[in-house]
C-alpha cells in the first residue's frame, strides 16, 4: 500500500430550496476535497443548488460527479423503494443528464457517478442491477467512472463492463469483520484525530480496525467523508492536513489518470 | 406564402406515472407529426415516460425538442409561478439536460426547446427573461432552436442572440385581432375539418380568421396541435391528410435546414 | 353464507391534477357503489380532486373512506418504500386528517380507512405494523372501520384492538389456493359476466375458484372492484345489476350497522 | 395601549425530512412562545415533523395554529403561484385538516390558522380571496382564529364573517410609512436589544419607527418573530425577557379569551 496520491470525496449540494444539510457549509468544504458528488434533485439538490455547487467546484478545481438517489426527498434517499430495474436506471439517467447540463454551461466534464444512500446499498448488493445501471452510465459517456465499495456487486459489474471503478474508504463509518460498513441512521460526533488516524492507517498500511476488534485489509482509491456527518468540516480539514503532512497528494481520479 | 414544406409539432410524453393525458395515445399521434415536444418532468413527464417517448420518436423519425415547464405538476404548468429569472433559467437547464441524456442513449440530437404552458406565455411577454433563457439554451448547444410565437418577445430575443426561432401556428387555438392566441383552460371539441381548413388557409395564404371576425396575416414555420386537446388524434390526422393532399411536405426543422 | 346485504366499494378520486385514471369516469361509477375509498394525495388525489370526490359521494349517498398510500406519486403507491413504522403511521394520519377536513365541510363523517396498493399489502403481512396503524386510526375516531382481507394481519390487529374490520372480496383479482390474491401490475380486460358470476358465487355460496383450479371458501363483507381496472365501469354495473336482481341489497357498512 | 398581556408567535416545524430551517432549534424556541404556527407540508413540514412539533407544543403548553402555504417546497412558499380561488382554498383545507389529525391524537384543539409567506401576502391584499379562505376555515371550526395584519384585507374579511382576527406585529421586519412591512428575502442579523426595544415601544405606546424615519401607530394582539430569521432564538429570548420584566404576561389568544 503506502499511497502517494489519494482522492478525497464528499457529497456536495445536498440542500433543497432554503434548506442546508449538515453543520459544515459547502463553501468551506469544497476547497478541501478533490472530488464532489453533487446531489441531482431526487433525494436532495435543486437546480439552483446544483448550479452553485458546480460553480463552486469549478472555482476550486474540484472534479464533479453525479450523486443520483431514489426519488425520496423527505427520506433523503435513505429509504429503499421497490422500483423495477428499468425505473432505477431511468431515474438515474434523468438525474445524471440534468447535472451534465450545468457542467456543460461551465465548460466542465463529469468525472464520475456515485449513487446515493439506499441506492448505493441496493446496487452494492445486486450485480444484475449494477450492470443495468452501469450500461446506462457508459452509454452517457464511456469516460464516466463509478464510485463504489471494493468488492461490491457494483465493483464487479464495473469490471465486467470496463467501467473504471473507484473504490471508496468511508472514513466516518464503522467497518465490520467482513469489510462491510455498518450503516447507522443517526451517529454521534466523531473525533477528528481518530478519523485522521483511521485514514492514515488505511493509506499507509491498507488496514482498518473493525467494530469487533479486528484489523482487516482495505482496498480503495478514494476517501469519503460525508458532509452531513456532524462536524464534517473539521473531520475533513484534519484528515486532509494529516495526509498532506505525510506527503500524500490529494488528487481527483481523472487527474491521476492523466498524470 | 404558399408553403411547400411545413413542420407539424405536438406535445408528447405528457403523462405522469400511471396517468395519461388527452384521449389520443402518443403511439398513434407520434407517427403523424414531424417534431415532438417531450415533457421533461416538472409539469408532466417522468423518466420512464421520457425514455419511451424518445424511443417512440426515434422509431418514427420524429425530431425531438425539450418541453420544460414550471415546477407545478398538479397545475400541469399552466399556473405562473413568481420565480426569479435565475430560477426560471436553472429549472429549464435541469430539464433540458435530463432529456438530453435520454436522447444520448438513443444516439439522437435534440432539435429544439419549447417552453410549456405558463412558462411559454411568461417568456413570450418578457424579452429580458427570454434573453436569459435563450443564452442558457445556446450554452447547452448552439444548434438548439426555440419554438415560439412570431412577434413574441421570445422571438425577438432569439433573433438578437442568433438562436433559430421557429414560429408556431396554433391550429387548435383561437386568435384575436392583435394576432395573439386566446388561451382557454377548458375547451370544447373542435371540428377536424374546420381545423384543417384553418391550417390550409394559413399555409396557402398566410391568413387566419380571428374571434372577432377579421382575417389577419400570420407568419409561422410549424403547426402546433396540442395532444391534450379533446379529439387531438383526429385533428392531427385530418390536418396532416389535407396538407399531404395539397402536396405540402411534413418535415422537421432540422431536416429542412439540411435539405 | 347467502348474503342479503353487501357493500360494494371502489377507489375514487385517483386522478392527480389534470390526469384521470382508468377509462371509467368517477361520475359514472359513484352512483353504482355504496362505499368510496378516496385517494388522499400521496399516491394520487389532490385537494381539488378530493373536494369534488367527496361532493360526488355525498350527492349519491355513498359512504366515504380514506385511501392513504405511500408517498409515491409517480409509482401510484404500488412500490413499497422502506419506511419506519412511525413514518408509515404519521403519513397515514396526515392523509386521513386531510380528507376529514373535506368531509367536515360537507357535514359528512368518515366511515373507514383503506390503505392503498403496496401499503395495503405491507400491512396485510405485518401485524405489529397493523397494530400501530390501527391505534392511530382509532385515536382519530373510534368509529372508523378498516377495510382489509379476511385473515390478514390487518384483520387480526383490528380484532385485537376492537376496530371494526370489513373483509374484502376482490372481484377483479385472482385468488390462489391459500386464499391470497395474486397481484398483477398489468391486467387484461375482464369479462363483466364472469366477474358478476364470481361475485354471485361468493355471495350466495361463500366460494371462489382459484387460479389453480380449486374452489375454496371466502369470507367478506364488501366487494371491491378497482376503478382503474380496464372496463371498470362495465364490471361494476354488471355486478351490481346481478346482485340487485338476486335480491341482494347494496349498502354501506355504517348504514348496515345502524339498520 | 400599554398591553398587560400579549401573545408571542413563531413558525415551528418548518424543516422538511432531514432538513432544519434557521439556526434556532425548535426545541429551544418552543418553550419561549405562546403560539406556534406549524407548517403543514406544502411549503415545509412533513408528517413526522408535524407530529413532533405538536408534541413539543403540548409539552410546553403552547397553542397551535396551522401554517398552510402554497404548494412550493423548493421556494419555501415565498413565491406566489397563480392558483384559482378554489384551488387556494382547497389546498388550505387539505393542510389544516392534516394538522388537525395530529392535534386530535394529542387531545389538542387547533387555535388558529396563519397563512404562510406569499399566501399570507396574497390574502392580505385580496378581500374576496380572504372571504373564500375564511369561510372554509369557519366551516372547519367556528372557533378558529386567523392571524393577519391589522388593516389587511384578511382582517376585514374576518370581521365581515365574524372570524376572530389576531393582528400581528412583526418584530423582525421593517415597516414603511403606510404601516406595511417591507419584505426582504435575505436579511442581516438583527440586534436582540433593538428588536426588544421595538417590541416594547409597540406594546407600551402602540408605536413603531418606520424605515423612512417616521413614528406611526400600530395595532396588534400578537408579536411575531420568524424562527428562520438569523439569530431567532436570541431575538425571541431577549424580547420575551423584556416583556416579562415589564410585567407583561405572555399568553395564547384562546387562553386570553377564556381568562
Amino acid at each position: 500500500m503506502n499511497k502517494q496520491v489519494i482522492d478525497l470525496n464528499a457529497d456536495m449540494g445536498e440542500g433543497f430550496g432554503p434548506w442546508q444539510i449538515g453543520d459544515g457549509d459547502d463553501r468551506h468544504i469544497m476547497p478541501l476535497i478533490s472530488s464532489a458528488n453533487i446531489a441531482t434533485g431526487f433525494h436532495a439538490g435543486d437546480p439552483a443548488t446544483m448550479a452553485s455547487s458546480v460553480s463552486l467546484a469549478k472555482a476550486h478545481g474540484v472534479a464533479v460527479g453525479a450523486h443520483p438517489g431514489y426519488r425520496d426527498l423527505v427520506g433523503f434517499g435513505r429509504r429503499s423503494i421497490q422500483v423495477s430495474a428499468q425505473e432505477l436506471v431511468q431515474d438515474a439517467v434523468y438525474q445524471i443528464g440534468a447535472l451534465q447540463a450545468f457542467l456543460q454551461l461551465e465548460g466542465m466534464v463529469m468525472q464520475h457517478v456515485k449513487p446515493h444512500g439506499a441506492l448505493y446499498m441496493t446496487l452494492a448488493a445486486d450485480e444484475a442491477l449494477s450492470l443495468a445501471f452501469l450500461q446506462a452510465v457508459q452509454g452517457l459517456s464511456p469516460q464516466l467512472e463509478v464510485y463504489c465499495m471494493a468488492g461490491s456487486a457494483t465493483h464487479q459489474a464495473a469490471q465486467a463492463l470496463g467501467v473504471k471503478a473507484v473504490g471508496e474508504f468511508f472514513a466516518d463509518r464503522d467497518y465490520d469483520a467482513s469489510g462491510r460498513i455498518v450503516f447507522t441512521r443517526r451517529m454521534g460526533r466523531l473525533s477528528p484525530a481518530a478519523v485522521a488516524d483511521k485514514v492514515m492507517l488505511a493509506c499507509t498500511e491498507g488496514l482498518v480496525d473493525t467494530v469487533d476488534g479486528q484489523r482487516i485489509p482495505v482496498d480503495f482509491d478514494s476517501i469519503c467523508i460525508h458532509s452531513d456527518t456532524p462536524g464534517a468540516l473539521e473531520l475533513i480539514r484534519t484528515t486532509r492536513d494529516r495526509l498532506l503532512q505525510a506527503g500524500i497528494t490529494l488528487r481527483a481520479q481523472h487527474e491521476r489518470a492523466v498524470g
